[in-house]
């Protein structure tokens, strides 16, 4: 017999159909002539009530059900009820699928996020993360069909790498051999070279632009990070597009339409998820949400925005000055207190940022942009790529990375450069900014932390 | 001016019509009136014919135009002609974006793949890796459309592991030490014991059925196995869909309307590059498709494929037996020879599959299947799971695994076991079934074997 959803008989089910269903036991009550139990089977956030007459047998294996259990049922659906319930299924037949030890950790109280994420293989079971990683998936769908949408080409990057990428330092190695062994040489290494875990698949993208026009890469990026804050992980995923004939101007117009179109999309395809972080979350998350999708985002110089920040030296901790950039506290100013709503800081001094960025024409800054989101902060990085051959190559050196490394990466303005413009969005601080969860271990399914990396 | 795509003016260009427009370079003829380029920009496989009348001053720009350059042009749009061209453009402005050097490695001739796999960043330049790699995008929407129809929920699998997945060795380590340097210890690596580069999703995705019933992983997977052969890389990209209630037979029909359901997706939506791959890369493959979606796949035990090969003895280069397994040649006559479609091969001996898989009534054989595609050989791994904790435990131990490293994941057999099932798509063989291209390295975008990461 094939198991029906729960939300497919709640969406199509009739008043007296006889169901055929199962889920996990959410909560159980006995009163005198009847047992109801509250079923969860994942398709929804919400659950269903079951009721089992007492006089029945099947009274008998409610009493052995515990917490957490996983049951299958038929029974006669219920509908057009009142109240939180708007149908029930009445329980004729029941068989245990597998009882939950008595030492199931989710029992009927609120437990903290902190003693959740020590068993993140578990906590999908709760409202709040099952409302989390439910969104999570649809908030992926929502960019895989915006740039399907916009005739983008998905190139998967590749996360292993030789290159080591922006010159950060911060990367992981990878390797077959073993260092508690004594002294090895990489030559002897499965790539016979030192080989890394990638930052970004920007680098490798680039060049598929002059074959696609319109590229992205979608996957986990790593930072080897010892940085143990609620904004940091080792590994995380960004979705990285990249785009010919597009300049600063007209990638912050993406940009702005496709984090709306994200916002958009999930508020539609995840209600009762929303509804949920609006009332135990972050009150007020909804009403922020459709004001962000409404109102243009602000855009603003880095050094207009240092002028700006200078007007409220007394409100930091560490005053703004040009060349010191800007810190959470001054972005945070910028978003929450004077705009309150998404900024575009546009034209960094060229310093502050990595060597493939265009160098603007007074020498002195570069054609990036981050877009910083209220409480949150940087939630996309993007920039017009140096496309001159020459600048590029000089850059590489003033940065003094290697440039043997990059000699394939600079074919890219020898064979037909162009124009092109990229950004990344880092999933989990959008997710975020969604949700209102605080802290970023909290939407990631198995978060890896310095020195944890269990599960 | 904003920049149209080459797509969007033969979709819905009108004769006559101002176009502004840009791309590369792929062909210039100079006649004595006029001078033609064919125009690609990467919208789509074909390129647009461009026409300079040869008294303008346009004419010089042409002269030191080379292949592969990069070009803006604004012109008339003429529609309705004849042949290989159903529309061409009449050249008024020409800008030149990037001249492309003489040491282009794209020149006017055919080049072999081997050429080709040492310039991966060129190679979505020529037609056939440009048609690979759009198809390979193409195809990641057909899953990912499958998979949010059918109400499954995206859970991002960590590529970091402290977990030896299934205990097959070739795995990648992953560290901060540095193994050039003499004997350094784990517990001073970053995540303070050894990690691991994944080889599957699927242990982490397990537990999320009891959170959402239907779910999948869909990224990188790591092998460091040295096998320098056409099928093997160190980086691939796999699909892992993980099913609660759902046994063997009815995991099958899934797999079988998924697999359905991509190729008919991919013809559909990249038909340009299905008629290149039927008329360069594999003849007939169109029709081989096309048999494939109409006719349902051959189902076998794995006792039944054996007797029927054993039949076959004296075609092998090493019989069949029961304890020997199915080595590729005898995949391939089952795929091949025998049914000439694909093959669910069901019940393996259970020393042949890993700790996890359903022990059958027998004590013999595992609920397990492979399905093999012709030539290809398997492209999908599936089993339903073992759901019984003490016979999971048996197993774990019987194949010699540390039993701590699996607590967490028997944890799912503790809190509410439930039938479940799963399954993994190799996307690059699937992928090598519908292009025709015989080698894996052709699909991805840079591959990684032993020795080889650069780029």
């Amino acid at each position: 017999m094939k198991v029906q959803t729960l939300k497919a008989i709640q969406h199509s089910g009739h008043d007296q159909d006889t169901v055929h269903t199962a889920g996990w036991i959410r909560t159980i009550r006995k009163s005198k002539n009847v047992s109801f139990f509250e079923l969860h089977d994942g398709t929804q956030l919400s659950t269903t009530q079951c009721v089992v007459d007492n006089t029945s047998a099947l009274s008998q294996v409610v009493d052995t059900l515990t917490l957490g259990s996983c049951v299958r049922l038929t029974g006669i659906l219920k509908t057009g009820l009142d109240g939180k319930h708007h149908m029930e299924i009445h329980v004729k037949d029941l068989w245990v699928e597998g009882i939950a030890d008595d030492d199931f950790p989710l029992q009927k109280k609120r437990h903290s996020f902190e003693y959740l994420r020590t068993i993140p293989h578990l906590r999908a079971r709760t409202n709040t993360f099952n409302a989390v990683f439910r969104t999570r998936s649809i908030l992926t769908r929502a960019i895989q069909n915006f740039l399907y949408d916009h005739d983008f080409v998905y190139i998967q990057a590749p996360a292993i790498t030789t290159t080591d990428a922006e010159g950060g330092g911060e990367v992981f190695r990878i390797t077959t051999l073993n260092p508690e062994k004594d002294h090895q040489h990489f030559a002897d290494d499965f790539f016979k070279k030192t080989a890394y875990l990638s930052v970004t698949g920007q680098l490798n993208l680039e060049p598929f632009i002059t074959g696609f026009r319109n590229v992205y890469t979608f996957g986990p990026s790593f930072r080897a990070e010892k940085s143990n804050t609620s904004r940091h992980v080792a590994e995380f995923w960004q979705v990285e597009p990249e785009m010919a004939f597009v300049g600063l101007e007209e990638m912050m117009d993406i940009i702005e339409a496709m984090t709306k179109y994200i916002i958009t999309f999930t508020l539609k395809h995840a209600p009762d998820e929303m509804v949920f972080f609006d009332t135990f979350i972050e009150k007020g998350v909804l009403e922020k949400l459709h004001a962000t999708v409404q109102e243009p985002y602000a855009r603003i110089t880095y050094t207009e925005a240092i002028s700006r920040l200078e007007e409220h030296a007394d409100c930091f901790k560490v005053p703004t000055t040009w060349e010191g950039g800007l810190l959470s506290e001054h972005e945070h100013f910028l978003t929450d207190v004077i705009y309150k709503k998404p900024v575009f800081v546009t034209d960094y001094p060229k310093e502050q940022k990595a060597f493939y960025m265009l160098v603007n024409d007074d020498q002195k800054t570069v054609g990036a942009t981050d877009l910083l989101f209220p409480k949150i902060g940087e939630v996309v990085g993007a920039s017009e790529r140096e496309s001159r051959h020459d600048v590029l190559k000089q850059r590489i050196l003033e940065c003094g990375l290697d440039l043997d490394t990059y000699q394939w990466y600079l074919d890219t303005r020898r064979f037909g450069t162009c124009q092109h413009s990229g950004f990344g969005i880092g999933i989990e601080r959008l997710l975020r900014y969604i949700t209102g969860m605080e802290n970023i271990r909290d939407v990631i399914a198995y978060p890896r932390t310095p020195g944890s990396a269990e599960f």
